[in-house]
């Protein structure tokens, strides 16, 4: 185990969490951290990624632990390293120091939680061996999400109210990911002249992050085809006519994300096609940004979003209408298929294992209509929310090219209009941006994100 | 899923390959390739590793599929990807396709497996919930690789057959992983001066790596701390006196490993104490590399280097008596306690989820002598086998402070001499060898060895 670089706030940080999750509940709660999950072999593991659950209580991704907490205290279980560790993983924190260094109040075997288990609320796990100890020791299988109910559900309730509002501690961790992350897409756009296919973009954004003891928060996307909404190929030759779409985002050891996109063109110059579509999806993507404070609800950011596409492409003669007619009859979602964005914080979409619980308002559920069913956050923003704003344009072949959506949208839709764009086949700009009481911070706002400085930063430097 | 890059006689190399197998036994065989694992929730995945014998005899990384082999007939399950895909994945190949790519015999969905799993035999699964359907499709239970028995285990012992002996196919991948993995490890020395912590090497490393498509074959170790053999920590500064252990490999798309370990020193010179502790690791590299060739015992190549090392250090007055004799009583185990090497194929210690059966021959087992217990390779060579071969030597303090071995080994071990090489936490050099019909091929010969070229590929870029 690493020697982490621990704050002097950080015991008292997993104290108040704990306390304020005793004043939202009165049962005991039991959370696991999860175990090593095995890539080809046994002792050939994945890099191991601790429960967001566990590591918003324990605040250490210590493999093979679990905690249970009750009326604000707190029991670390786990096990001491095995004799003949030190040869292969060196001197190892014991028990007793990892329990000082998170403040527990006790610290035991993992055996002894065998005998801990009832009437305990839990989270089930992602780890499935992990999710057999669970039910073992809670009596009872709790492996669906889905499924949660009784304590397990006022537990997840609680959690996500917990979760939902950002403390000091997390806002410290998250500016940091937000920072390697805006430094990682500097690096992409520098590396791009030189660079002759996508992974080598990819190489240059991720050793960024490496570099700083940092891993990505999730897979990262690097193509020249933004179209691919979830493109995880980065084989592509880079061409002098194509845009470069970058979703990259680092994750800090503690487990804390950053979410960030790019798209800029790999000849460093914008054609007029792609600089026009590019300004729409950024003029969205600012009127976004420049309305969130308190009180609004996220669903009103998405509709903008959708609204201020439907414009900027009825003004580029792509779409004929008016823009609020448009986005009533979902014409807006041929190219802006999917949601506004979400919430960010241990998880890249945050407490997705949960299901909608905590992207929706209780009492609410995903709208089944095309333009909104992707929506994974539908809340009123309040002050220390953390959620990003990623408005984008795609030219997805699979929506364009449906027969059913060519009658639907065949007097809205200027397809030869549209066929001069051909260029621009996915532009997405994604920002992290927290409510605060006035207003909101763009946490990642270091990173430009206007056409002629995005030119810049790619060609400065090749020449 | 990724426009893989195949050659035109892939599908050959994969037909040939089970038409040995069909060869060695005369029962049906289905090979799982896993599913992708959940990091911190459902769809944040791990990236994918394809279950190492399905890929063996399928050749693609397919997630969620299956094979069933037969008589040399191979039959592809797999399910065509769901009708929204293609909006989030963009348009990959169809069953038809992949069937078409890797010469399948015929193709079916992964329902139609369900009814196909008697009397064949499996290897079980890293992935849990893999290992879950494969117990359905089997009716019965092969969760664990010690437990193998009856099919199973014929079926393990013809795959080890065939996969002890690299096909031309197999060494094309291989080479090209040794390749990667060379660059990456100039990269790393190169990157050495102006680098303030591990993890910055490691960027450099790894960057090389994910440039060309390829992922690491295991997590890296890049440490100044070489003595905790297995060091996952990339946080410590590099200070002008440390040497930097460097053990990183890449693996290929289609999943082929390469292994290297470089030791250099942060400021490009060797101390005196610990270039002479280098010639003598680099003395038991060379010495066990040139004695390679088939019929040779590779338990004498560890024998030799053991040997080789205690000579070295009772030359430098650390050890003192007859190398033999003090290999005999495992005083070379002190500094050396690990094993010579490993098999290396599309595992890094290839095939190791079989525990022994590939590493050691037909009826030996590991020994307990604490000089060979870590032996994990103990079989006659013969030509197409891929070794490693990468001693070392290191001042493990959980070794070296064991009062045991102080009162044991007080009559043979110079402490006062020892402690002037301080400085010497950890050496290893490690190569990737094959063994040929008159000897043997060093795959990762292009990465020098010699303290001199390794000083300069440090220093050169540094001015």
């Amino acid at each position: 185990m690493v020697a982490y670089n621990i704050s002097s706030s950080f015991a008292d940080t997993l104290r108040h969490r704990r306390q304020k999750l005793a004043q939202l509940i009165d049962f005991p709660v039991i959370l696991w951290s999860g175990s090593n999950s095995p890539r080809n072999f046994k002792a050939n593991t994945y890099t191991f990624r601790a429960s967001s659950h566990f590591l918003y209580f324990a605040g250490l991704p210590l493999p093979n632990a679990a905690i249970r907490l009750e009326a604000g205290k707190l029991e670390l279980f786990i096990d001491d390293p095995e004799p003949g560790s030190a040869l292969w993983h060196g001197e190892t924190p014991k028990r007793a120091e990892i329990a000082e260094k998170i403040g527990a109040d006790v610290a035991r075997t993992l055996s002894e939680l065998k005998h801990r288990g009832s009437n305990a609320a839990s989270i089930p796990v992602q780890n499935y061996r992990t999710s057999l100890v669970q039910s073992q020791v809670l009596h009872r299988d709790i492996a669906s999400p889905s499924d949660l109910a009784g304590l397990d559900l006022e537990l997840a309730k609680a959690i996500v109210t917990l979760r939902l509002t950002h403390d000091a501690g997390a806002l410290a961790e998250l500016r940091k990911a937000a920072a390697v992350s805006v430094a990682a897409h500097k690096a992409g756009m520098v590396a791009t002249p030189k660079a002759k296919q996508e992974a080598e973009v990819r190489a240059a954004m991720e050793g960024v992050i490496i570099a700083q003891n940092m891993t990505t928060s999730y897979n990262s996307i690097v193509t020249v085809h933004g179209e691919v909404l979830h493109n995880e190929a980065y084989h592509h030759p880079l061409q002098s006519g194509d845009l470069l779409l970058a979703d990259v985002g680092a994750e800090t050891e503690m487990g804390w994300a950053a979410d960030i996109t790019r798209t800029w063109p790999v000849s460093g110059k914008f054609s007029a096609t792609q600089r026009d579509i590019y300004d729409v999806v950024l003029a969205a993507h600012d009127a976004c940004i420049a309305k969130i404070r308190p009180g609004v609800e996220y669903g009103d950011i998405h509709l903008l979003a959708a609204t201020t596409i439907a414009e900027g492409l009825v003004d580029l003669g792509i779409l004929q209408g008016k823009p609020e007619d448009l986005v009533e009859i979902d014409a807006h979602a041929l190219f802006f298929p999917h949601g506004i964005g979400h919430l960010l914080g241990l998880d890249v979409h945050d407490m997705e294992d949960l299901g909608d619980l905590a992207g929706y308002e209780d009492g609410r559920k995903r709208s089944d209509r095309f333009g909104f069913s992707y929506l994974r956050l539908n809340r009123p923003l309040h002050p220390g929310m953390l959620v990003t704003i990623e408005p984008g344009f795609y030219q997805v072949p699979a929506i364009l090219n449906d027969p059913q959506n060519r009658a639907k949208y065949q007097n809205v839709l200027n397809w030869e209009r549209l066929s001069q764009f051909a260029d621009v086949r996915g532009i997405r700009i994604e920002d992290d941006v927290l409510v605060t009481s006035d207003g909101s911070e763009v946490l990642t706002a270091a990173l430009p994100n206007d056409a002629n400085t995005v030119e810049n930063l790619v060609t400065n430097v090749s020449n």
